[in-house]
């Protein structure tokens, strides 16, 4: 069996989930290629090297263009801010590596244009990572949905609201500048919840009106030497109209006091409802216009053997699949479509709309009415 | 003790429910005048006679005119179909009757300024029925919001989902045509849902920006005559802007499928939030901003004797109130009202704001973009 | 048609609910016979004036004896404390009326066979209201359990818990003496229970292990004139076997912080299970070992028009039935078997089962293991 | 950083679990030493040879008798069935290696006694594991009850149910034999809720009346030669107290339809309550007799980084973990209590309590009454 060698970029939160997900993956799942963590790089050497260690990574570097020109390198993975994804990815791009990057791909639609030219051009392989549509939860939703079971979809509600920035007290950081984040909770929740949409009902969003808020306007600087305003949105919402004529509504926050992963939606079809909350990621709620009136209700689906990739984590139905699971079904998933066992979905080209309907839905608040979407 | 004598037209779901809580109310609460159950109006004397010794009314008449203009009859109490709202409000006005009328108030925004007119120029007094804002649960949202227990309100989420015409083979009814109705869905529950929105916020909505959809587009005729078209929204959504700047969206179904009584929200605010569903109805969740952040979470409070009005049903915490409950609690308003010990709430000007923000709606849906409301 | 005149005793908590639904039952549901209030009796003139006033019945008496002598009274309504129950009871059989009384029946089950042997001796009918057993759910719960819907019953866990006297500080009332309340959480609360667990399966308990605990030891008196033990217990528990050898398990308490109204249990049978918790009065949760295992979950039902009773309330699905609801559904259980259109149930025979079954876990918990039951 | 060399004996379900969680503890947490797979034992060398590039070890032997005496293996991991684990644990520790092993720990209680005995004289260091008090929610729940935040408990009802063997045409297994299993349900999931019990309350169980029951008696062979008896418990359940004097009951099921991972608890006190439900892994519901009355009630609590070893998985709080993740936190405990960083808990001695109560149940369902437990 072939190694793919993996080289990291960016140890914080998701770099830690990424690493955890590359040991564990090649155990919870018959792979078709062993991924190796060959390299990882960190802001200076020092840190580097310990990271290394602690995630396990053979070498380390302290200059992350060294990664990208590492010969022993096969997929650059970036778990970097927002704002250097465009340069990190044309760079490992450059290098004729494949790119694994985190949502939401670039900060605007035309940088995402831009990374998706020289990608194809370029002939490297892509994925982009918007872990929750890994949920088996998920793909069981979207499973439901393409069989009919819920009959043709007539209305999709999403939200992805969280509250870590509800505390005005709470400091910058590149979330809160326009340069380092591009949208703010539409960037960086809206993105999960835009791709839900799409992921789930198996249809483009042609169109989309919305509006943005800047809530808590001014923040202090976390160097303490005074207040800053804040650059973009704490909350938004958008009405949407998919390419069927189905209708939907989603709404992002990162003020929603209370909600800690609130990615949530409902899709309602001709012949029954789905429901879920990401707080509760293992199970789905399904009601079905079937039976006699008086059994009818949702039924609440805990994810089994039966649903997709649970069975490779624990033969046992209900048990439970975390935060970190969904990482490591993304990493098979990227093994998989590196492998040419399947399709890499969504690669750059797919991931970029979420980067156009992002811009849409600002244009959309700006110039107060709906705005169409290119069916790229 | 004084007497208020009713005069109730319409005896279905709506009629029933009145005529019920009319005889509880007393029971229930130390009222200052006594409701008298005086004079009932069907379709036909048969029917009405039958009624009036089913739900407890002295007499009865066949002729809702004769009801109007009965001199014993202090309050016309009009449960009758929306488009005899505005037709037996203004007779029961010009007899100089106080009026009591079911949501929505009219079927349109033209037609309700025209009563509002009628009814402030006669002196006569006025309450619209929107129940769900009598529902304790609902009640202790807006104290919790007016005392400023979740800080500055920044977001108002609702829908008032239900599936009664989710099955396309479901024949035609009064709901489905333009005439009769009005908004479909919009004006049947939608007016729930924006009602429930100025309660709580204690706010106005000043914007709205809306899409409707006729999803099933024809349906049989009931007298099995063939098929017609069906005439107004099934589902709808909007995007809105209150006074204050504070923003929400609101959604409403007749065919969401497994959605009972689907009336639900979450507000938002600087400090927390709370969050309400209508099928749970006699519990409210509330999020605080309080105490070490490994205690937060979403609290669920019970009704009880500490919350508005559930004491006179019950001593005893968490015992439970159903729909039929509300309406007690509306009656109970309706008698201090007319007995000037309180304000009456929704009256017709309050509640003719409902009427102008479903024109709203559907004007921004023809015209595709943002309608700004007046003062009114 | 024929009037049925009902003597009130007591205007407490109980009292003023069934002085609500005796107003409220003849506008829910067509009656075989009117209920009239005619009576109330409390503590005094002045008290009983006032009461009757507000729960409107049309005379009143500051003597219970009067009330049970009272030609023009067909019903005695027992609404005092238990220890009153046995005395006024068989005042109201020696004068030969219909005793219609709150649970628990009695303060220990020697007293409960001497009700039953005097009502059968007079003739009299009588209906003991455990009104949690009309609770539209848990009839609802009865029939799908009869009609083999989960199989064959295999387990019955219950428990009634709630939290009145988790408070220390909360002095001594009635409750908490042996002679005036028999046993304690056992008797108030478990009585609830134990009812529930024979009216679900359809079968008697026929042994117990049992164990109480007076865990808060003593209290402060009323008057402020110190403190004094408490005599019964804080909370119970207890193995049961059933008369086909089904097996389960009861627990109830008063001091159980956090729950309200407690009464919650789960029947599991060979092919499926159904789950019920009061605090959500309107809604079963039905487990189906059936379809295809990846679309098995418990599934909510919304109490509707097409379950028991329900539709008599509201002809929409979902809407919420209350406690009081509960009894308006006892008092058309209660004429209709006055009426001899049903049968009465439970009648004392039958809910002397409670008390015989309290005293059985009293004793077991005295003397430390198994109790058989008689038949009866 | 010293290493420690693992043997893996078994790779079903649990031998899997412990794969993926050797693999991964080294990422997520911080560890004193490393764990080394080394060595992995299966019924033959073809199963043990791909077992072991599956699962990531180094060797394979198709004889666990190789791998317990093994000189490079220090930590011999036992994940075979039930009754295997006396023998081989008594070889391992006749080897002098530390010895980690799946629960129960033994078929009965003498066996298990013989177990301590024979570790303790070789000094070697085990590990029992009961993964869900591994959960942080439990550990939660445990540090909220020590600390007194609910006050003095005064109450333990805790169930583990499952419905794996709830079909009557499901083949017999190990799990159906006495001498394969011991116990039925009791041994396999009463097991853990009884861990819980002791773990939550940090007290010992000392008084236990049960009561057990085979309800589908016979079941047909795997290799379809017909039926045979089914030899232990299908439910059981219990009446405890604790050596405080608390109170409390179990009940345990393998054949409770609907019920996938049904290991739930309610634990109350003086002043409030918790609630779990494994089914739910990541909330824990927390009631506290604090604030206005009106705003009480039980709040869910998303595990998150305040909460103990949650932020080693995920910085970000309601994110979730998964069922696996609790294996990942047991090898830390595991690896820190052989580096002798902290106490191995539960050890053979402490286990061996499991195996006590579990047979004083059984002695109590034939001996019908109470059973008195030794201190030890």
């Amino acid at each position: 069996m072939t190694s793919i060698h993996f080289g990291l970029i960016g140890t914080g939160y998701m770099g830690k989930a990424h690493a955890i997900a590359l040991h564990a993956a090649p155990r919870v799942f018959d792979l078709s290629a062993t991924p190796v963590c060959e390299l990882l790089a960190e802001l200076d050497e020092t840190l580097a090297t310990r990271k290394a260690r602690e995630l396990g990574f053979a070498r380390a570097t302290g200059d992350w263009r060294t990664l990208v020109a590492d010969p022993r390198v096969d997929v650059v993975d970036i778990c970097a801010p927002n704002f250097l994804h465009k340069e990190m990815a044309l760079a490992a791009i450059a290098q004729g590596k494949h790119v694994y990057l985190e949502k939401p791909m670039a900060l605007n639609d035309a940088d995402a244009v831009e990374m998706v030219a020289a990608a194809e051009r370029a002939g490297v392989k892509t994925l982009v990572g918007f872990n929750y549509a890994r949920n088996p939860a998920s793909q069981l939703a979207r499973e439901i949905i393409a069989s009919g079971e819920i009959g043709e979809v007539l209305h999709f509600r999403g939200r992805h609201n969280e509250d870590y920035l509800a505390d005005p007290a709470k400091p910058h950081d590149w979330h809160t500048f326009r340069e380092t984040a591009g949208a703010g909770a539409l960037g960086d929740l809206g993105s999960h919840i835009l791709n839900m949409a799409e992921y789930l009902t198996g249809q483009s969003i042609t169109q989309v009106c919305g509006q943005l808020q800047t809530v808590i306007t001014e923040r202090p600087l976390a160097d303490g030497s005074g207040m800053r305003p804040v650059e973009n949105d704490d909350h938004a919402q958008a009405l949407l109209r998919f390419e069927s004529g189905l209708i939907g509504n989603i709404e992002t926050s990162r003020i929603a006091s209370g909600r800690k992963l609130g990615l949530a939606y409902t899709v309602t079809g001709t012949k029954g409802a789905i429901t879920f909350d990401q707080e509760r990621m293992s199970e789905l709620k399904l009601y079905q216009q079937e039976g006699p009136p008086g059994r009818r209700g949702f039924r609440t689906l805990l994810i089994g053997p039966q649903h997709p990739d649970y069975a490779d984590f624990c033969p046992a139905p209900g048990h439970g699949l975390g935060y970190n699971d969904q990482k490591i079904i993304e990493i098979r998933d990227l093994i998989e479509g590196l492998a040419g066992r399947q399709p890499l979905a969504p690669d750059f080209r797919q991931a970029r709309r979420i980067n156009a309907l992002i811009d849409a839905i600002e244009r959309s608040h700006h110039d107060g009415g709906w705005i169409a979407l290119d069916g790229a």
